[in-house]
């Protein structure tokens, strides 16, 4: 449930918060209380502050339309996506940052290109011990390098609770992966910033659970979350996960949280890439990540998914299209 | 194995045929000889008659993009689909035919509307034995008084094997269901034909074996084969299926056969059709398979999903934007 | 609903009959009338001739131990399983039925074991149209001819619908494979004739669905229905499927019908099938289903999974020790 | 590939150290050196220190059977479990510690049934923030009293990197929860100890990768790893998860790990826990985790799960008879 208070009980912070622990009910600045949806009905001793309360069906809450039915906005350095903009916004990079060099390469495209947001891995969570495990705080600093050089926003992956302050520290958008998306050190830590977070689903992660983490960073304070479908694992092995734009389709209706989608992971192909990409677009989304690399046959990980230079300017002006049949544009 | 004979070859044909028996390799007319894949070099006896030969990997031979590269044509009435055409045909009507009045309403919605085909469930394949179970040879005859009123084709979809004879006298193009996508009975019959054939993947179906199916049809005889995926099973219950695109990136790379997509079925709720169809299309696909009802809520199967008339023109109009920024056109 | 209906109103078959058909509900001999479970109250015109209902909240009902709680009794032959018998058939043979040699060496390994029924696949279901598809009714005749030179009872697997009257012809026991579990042509055939009839679980089959393929038999007037879980399909390939061993318990729990599991298929390794077929008997089931041919690594079908004889009679041995530690007996 | 020292090289650790850097190799205390499977053949510079070497398919190294064909002893207190000792360990206790007197309960049941180590969940990884988050450090420091007071061994889960020193401190065992099972955080923390590691395979990991995260732990110095499969998310929702003893069967076969099963959290419904507890135990594994708690229906999670102390008892008594019937016993 989740309550509004009443502006003659907003200064009350101290009883209220002193209620709200007495029924387990977290204290949400900007005059929310919230607590899990097995509450039903207003607790009598808080009817008296209660402005207006909302019922929900499961802990999808402040994520829900049935809270706020306008997409939420969140900004991506100077681009806002989300909200009426219809934006979808093309964030491109390399899957693992493995030199500066290579990094500067990808950072000069998107500028040539007119984009704004570079993505780059330096804490990979690969599933082997005995592979490339990315360049760690050097690969940090790298991207924080090419912000400064290029003016682009940067993106990069926290694995695990114990270099998420680094990640912070040196990036301008926080993205928690598929395989960390249920890690509560990293998502209370996200909780207590507001930078824009971009959540991962997992590929075992129902929808259900998918929201839910994004409502642990949001019930903690920082409302600038954005969904990231990346493709679930099901049976078919013909392709490296399945993307699920059933699911999208399922977020739209249900949540007010913008949602980027990563065809490259889903696909783990790079001839479907592009085609998938213009499914996305079609549907009126807020965002794609692509991966891209200046030759992807040496890369350290994903060679097999990302585009080369030339596949990735393609791909933009096809999605260019498709967004502008649908009245959104690509930003 | 795929072996062309040679023409000075061709005319003889019980030499052939019995040479093929005894490599357990089935003589397909048009001067082509075909075996398993397990057979990697052509047997001595052959060589003689051999013009050009292709291996294969796997069991996907006639409808690999190896052996023929172009993705082929298929026929629906004077309509078609597939090649080198750029069309998108969208396919109308309801879920079950439940009367005259309905399935007429359909037909003239599609009439009036410039579109060519409708569909309608005369056998339903559903999985309980206290559900409507549809009309039968009733709803079949309803279906081809409709093809005489209207002019238009008519897709029905076999259940099993006892009715495929009356399914392939009475409808235009003929439609494996899901659940009877590994029926021998069917696909058999339908290879000794010259009707369409229109194979839904099975929700539990690999790609691999999905095309073999279709080799089954193409194997006996019958060209005329259309894939078309309709959701898999996995473990997310927030929609009904899970519409798999990165299988159909996959088979538009792997496969020369036609695609038709049926986000209806995959979604389960009105709400998703409409954004899932745009996303079909901006792949560049050869059609859509669309339930519409002139009020799904007293539909006797699938209301949940079923367009209403409204609905289904403004999907028509919206698809027919996204097609045109792809350089397809929706017919 | 189940309807039990009054003795004095038993003579009334017609309209009782009547009555049914315009309530849409079976009239099922025994006195009984079943419709969907959409119906929760006894239609006012049949309550002078209502004994007692029962309400279901799906359309598990015939199947289900809400209506009957005994475990129902089903005989191979002249062997019990289900009910109170503690009785776990062992079931073995050849996948496929390949030459009349190989088939009496399993015969006779069975006999020599003291065990009655003997599997082997005529009619196989493969998923290419290039692999063997199984001797046909020569096959069913050699099982026939074992038959009656070893007083073995015989079971083999429906395709389609098109040879489901051989079948029945020649067999004891009728399986319905798992891709053919919602064939309602076969299904009907089957709930026309009193023989007992196996129904495996599609591997995209959700527990509910396998039980109402069971109600399509038990509705239609065939009480001798046995359920037999053999894996479904899943995201892991390191086995050819997963075994569902927690959908067992489902069933034990739910369902009135006895149990079969066929670890062979599930596994596709023949080094789990001795393992898993202990834990399947530690878990009170009905029987096993396991695949054996004199020389596996010839074997035209399922090479991998086959045990030779040896490590037949050493599951053989295995099991019963585990049968024993539960209270079962390995018939 | 792992590359066995010469003992007349063992002694050059800094040479190894340096030359084990340049090729990328991790160098393992006791004479071992280890890469990536990609490297097929010793370098050069290598080869005179080599005294052995194995290659491998996969990442799937130091635990394979192709390495260390026995399986390996691991150390639970005084217990010892894999190996040739056929024990498999019965641990019981609450899904969460919610309180002394409830922990203080389920500690004396154990001691009680002569059983050697309790588990109880101090950090639990809920997917909504809403829900009951656990007890924390005051949870671990309850489980520390009940080592202290009755003698137990005590296991607990970490959820997330932050606390990893704590749960290490505290208990006797360290359990990495399905959720946290890639987290390098943890993983990495736990190479570096003695204590026994025990990973839980996550509801979407694939065999490969569940081994390969023992991998980190096994190749950063810890030998003290045990699996624990506990059910993997498929599409069927009958159960909560699907218990997969296919899997099981692979893992036995291909891995040196020894292994322990969780029917509770597979299951998800108390009544399919004993029937699953005796098929896991028939396979001949190496220990079972059973919750259990005094009042389930009031538990703070995982409430339809959990035996009451009847139940468990009588899950103990019937195991026992399982276990012998194959040459186990339980501890």
């Amino acid at each position: 449930m989740i309550i509004e208070i009443k502006e003659s009980s907003a200064h009350k912070a101290a009883e209220l918060t002193s209620l709200a622990k007495a029924f387990h009910i977290t204290y949400l600045g900007k005059s929310y209380l919230i607590t899990g949806s097995g509450l039903k009905e207003v607790p009598v001793a808080l009817e008296a502050h209660t402005e207006h309360h909302w019922v929900f069906a499961n802990d999808i809450q402040l994520a829900s339309k049935k809270f706020q039915a306008e997409k939420r906005e969140v900004q991506f350095g100077n681009i806002t996506i989300g909200g009426q903009t219809n934006n979808t916004i093309l964030i491109g990079g390399p899957c693992s940052v493995e030199s500066e060099e290579q990094l500067r390469s990808a950072a000069e495209l998107l500028v040539d290109m007119g984009l704004s947001t570079l993505r780059g891995g330096a804490y990979k969570p690969r599933t082997s011990p005995y592979s490339f495990q990315g360049m760690g705080l050097e690969g940090l600093q790298l991207l924080a390098k090419m912000r400064q050089d290029y003016g682009l926003n940067v993106i990069t992956e926290a694995r695990d609770a114990t270099h998420i302050d680094e990640i912070i520290e040196h990036t301008d958008i926080i993205q928690v992966g598929a395989k960390a998306m249920y890690d509560q050190g990293i998502l209370r830590a996200c909780s207590k910033i507001k930078k824009p977070v971009l959540i991962k689903r997992g590929f075992g992660t129902t929808l259900q659970e998918f929201v839910q983490a994004a409502e642990f960073v949001l019930s903690g304070g920082n409302e600038n979350v954005v969904l990231c479908e990346r493709g679930i694992r099901t049976f078919e092995t013909g392709t490296r996960f399945t993307l699920d734009l059933c699911g999208v389709a399922w977020l739209q209706e249900h949540s007010n949280l913008p949602i980027i989608l990563d065809p490259s992971h889903a696909m783990g192909y790079a001839y479907g890439v592009n085609p998938l990409a213009r499914a996305c677009v079609a549907m009126g989304i807020d965002g794609l990540l692509i991966e891209t690399h200046p030759n992807p046959k040496v890369a350290k990980s994903d060679a097999s998914q990302q585009l080369n230079y030339d596949e990735f300017r393609k791909l933009h002006s096809d999605i260019q299209k498709v967004a502008q049949s649908i009245g959104y544009q690509i930003v």
